[in-house]
């Protein structure tokens, strides 16, 4: 009996997509990752995942899992494998108001949890451009970052449990909703951002936070990246650590947007080299609720800020939102960092992290080393800049794999240099395999190879991604 | 050459300590544990760990790390094996202040990296009552806690890069100072906590943080635990999360205490069932400064909010702290904890989680258990109520083995019909071996056990500890 027949008599024939109907799961958000896989299979509980991976288990066949298919690296390619979609593993299995936590299945998608959190006045406060189609699997398994992570953390930080298919079938029961838990080896994380190379995660247990009751909201212009930090470190300490979002979109990022966006009006007057977009959330009654001027105290406290700078010349400018469609628009622009970073033609993206105080370092020390390659390369660059997370295009006139490459080796040499990551948030799958080989600390690469090795001995998860053959 | 001499061919011979002068390292705080290690290594390097773990898996020679020795669970004991000591891998090695990040070798003991980052106006946030002894190692090897967890987290989340020398004597080099860092599997959280089954740590890249301009502490008196929780979550969203400590001690708790320090004088005219130690910390200069009237607005905040509930009936009473000594009094009630819970006599000890919302149904289910077991039995504990982490002591009038093992059984089946766990903060080591075989999710235990048998493959590391055998 086929693996696909074997699978189709333990669950049910109505479980498994093939051909053309399997054909759409090929294809990922990026539009650069396409393949074949043998089979989708769309289980719709805990014990069917289990059912599956038994059979792939003792037939020694490949299982890619996938969720929303919004990941970057092409993950999800699955040429001859099985790809098992988690997305009807839909279940909100409990909003515990008192704990505040939440109880997911791996398909929920990301802005339905939202949704739920905040019929409840709590937030799940991780959020990210493809929140209407992310699911809590992926997201968990590529511990996505987002806008948010400069105050609440990156996905990892916002587990409290786990549930998880291991690579022969068993279920791994991690579904605590506890805040300590030192019993034995932290099993949770090493599942969390392994891009379902290790087992494949079903059920979680999240934490849910109060809903801010008010925002400030502003885009600046400031004279160089030390005055930015020195501002958001003056801005943390002034709202006991209330920045939700410190996005760096220098020069080049809002010329691009604005040749894509013409009929977005730019935020100022003249041309800056360094823009930030600000939020500081204001979790409190009293930063929140309007004065005797009928300004709101977080709004208040952002102008003075902002006032005193603009005196002492470490700011050139500054919009701060009045109404919430202004604040949309200032998201907005933010928000459009896909479309901006994949326009089109031909570029070389990466996502990388550096040191807080290295980024105006990399930016001066990467611009000559490109050029010196290609004198036309048109860089693009956006960061979360609280995190130190840089996402970095270079956009060539031709499709000169060579020259491509050569660009993105510079860029990592200089990430490299200054103590940085070639990948901050994206994570690793396909794209960035030859560059793990080169770059991750060897002693490391041994590790991983031996864990995956000891928790999936016959390389049916996600095989080929992630940790590179030694 | 026998192992010793090879090490000290490697690395020389006043490195290792022996006999006499090698005895107070077969010690620990508890006094509960005692060992007789082959050799005491004191390296000065991690070249110098490295060297000695080569000729250990070489010759397949058991290696107990150590560092402070202040653990509970007696994760340290050494016997036949050679105990590796820290604690000269003690070096400070660069406060970044723009970065916020701190590099310290493993050996560095806790209040010198405080008064370390206090020169810089800083703090390193993770505190217990043993600072002046524990090291850093050992902290990120128990992933400690403490009384500051409800607001920075345990260790974990204060840890950003890791050195570690590996079971064969490679060294991983994970030091880091980034915020962000997808690059494959989580093994720096797969060390942590691990109590140096998988590899010993011999330095760190650590998160610091604002040092708080002024506290609000207080001691409370409250009719319940629910009225506990609504206080918790109350001050929380008024401060925007500004709970440094929320310390729950329960009559029993009191009672003993003002027996063992009787010049203590009791914080209420009355007894009470349920009293919290409340500190919130004023991180912004606006809640730190003293007002027209003189009070910093964090404890008018603070006043008020306890005046409202005095009115209406969910306060029984309250005293706040009006300057430093009587803080440190009210602290000082708290941190006595090691002394009241390890008194003497005969008992037996534990220190679980809860979901925050069952610790009252927990004290109401397990007292009727241990008396059914001994009907003289005295419970006493002390909890990190913000963390749902409770420190439980049976005493018992006389030394029953059995009886003993089965109030540990019966607390640890209540704990687990709640959804907690039977370690929150102190690990595993050898005191829990046991249970962790009986409770911990079997699939869990074989992941552990796989993962152990990958990367220590002599088993040499702190054999026996943590992971029991299948």
């Amino acid at each position: 009996m086929s693996v696909i027949d074997q699978i189709a008599a333990a669950i049910g024939a109505d479980r498994i997509l093939t051909g053309k109907d399997a054909a759409p799961y090929g294809k990922d958000w990026t539009g650069a990752y396409t393949s074949t896989p043998l089979a989708v299979l769309r289980p719709i509980s805990t014990a069917e995942v289990a059912a599956i991976i038994r059979i792939a288990h003792a037939t020694c066949t490949p299982v890619v899992p996938c969720s929303g298919r919004t990941g970057l690296t092409g993950a999800t390619m699955a040429d001859g494998a099985l790809m098992l979609s988690v997305e009807r593993l839909n279940q909100i299995t409990q909003i515990n108001t008192t704990g505040r936590t939440a109880t997911v299945g791996a398909g929920v998608i990301l802005s339905n949890l939202h949704d739920a959190a905040a019929a409840h006045g709590l937030i799940f406060p991780l959020t990210l451009g493809a929140r209407g189609s992310a699911m809590i699997g992926g997201l968990l398994s590529t511990n996505a970052g987002g806008s948010n992570v400069v105050r609440y953390g990156s996905t990892r930080g916002l587990c409290l449990g786990l549930e998880v298919v291991m690579a022969d079938g068993r279920v791994m029961n991690l579904m605590s909703a506890l805040h300590k838990d030192n019993s034995g080896l932290d099993l949770r994380n090493l599942m969390i951002g392994a891009e379902g190379t290790l087992g494949i995660i079903t059920a979680a247990v999240l934490k849910l936070l109060p809903k801010p009751q008010a925002y400030a909201t502003a885009m600046v212009a400031l004279p160089s990246l030390a005055d930015a930090l020195a501002l958001l470190h003056r801005l943390q300490d002034e709202t006991g650590g209330g920045v939700e979002a410190f996005e760096y979109m220098p020069r080049s990022y809002m010329a691009k947007h604005r040749q894509m966006f013409p009929d977005m009006p730019p935020p100022f007057a003249q041309d800056h080299d360094v823009n930030i977009m600000i939020e500081v959330a204001a979790t409190t009654a009293r930063d929140a609720q309007p004065g005797p001027d009928g300004q709101r105290p977080v709004v208040t406290l952002l102008e003075d800020v902002l006032g005193q700078m603009l005196e002492d010349g470490t700011l050139l400018d500054a919009v701060i939102a009045q109404n919430e469609t202004q604040r949309r628009e200032i998201w907005k622009r933010r928000e459009d960092a896909g479309d901006v970073a994949f326009f089109g033609g031909h570029f070389v993206n990466t996502d990388i992290a550096l040191p807080l105080d290295k980024i105006a370092t990399f930016e001066a020390a990467v611009t000559p080393r490109l050029r010196a390659i290609d004198p036309d390369v048109e860089e693009v660059m956006v960061a979360h800049l609280g995190d130190g997370n840089i996402h970095h295009t270079s956009y060539v006139s031709r499709n000169d794999p060579a020259a491509m490459a050569a660009l993105l080796e510079a860029v990592e040499d200089v990430v490299q240099d200054l103590g940085g990551s070639f990948s901050a948030e994206h994570g690793i799958g396909l794209s960035k395999l030859a560059t793990m080989k080169r770059r991750k600390d060897p002693v490391a690469l041994a590790a991983m190879r031996a864990v995956k090795a000891a928790l999936d001995p016959h390389d049916i998860l996600n095989p080929g991604k992630v940790i590179p053959p030694a």
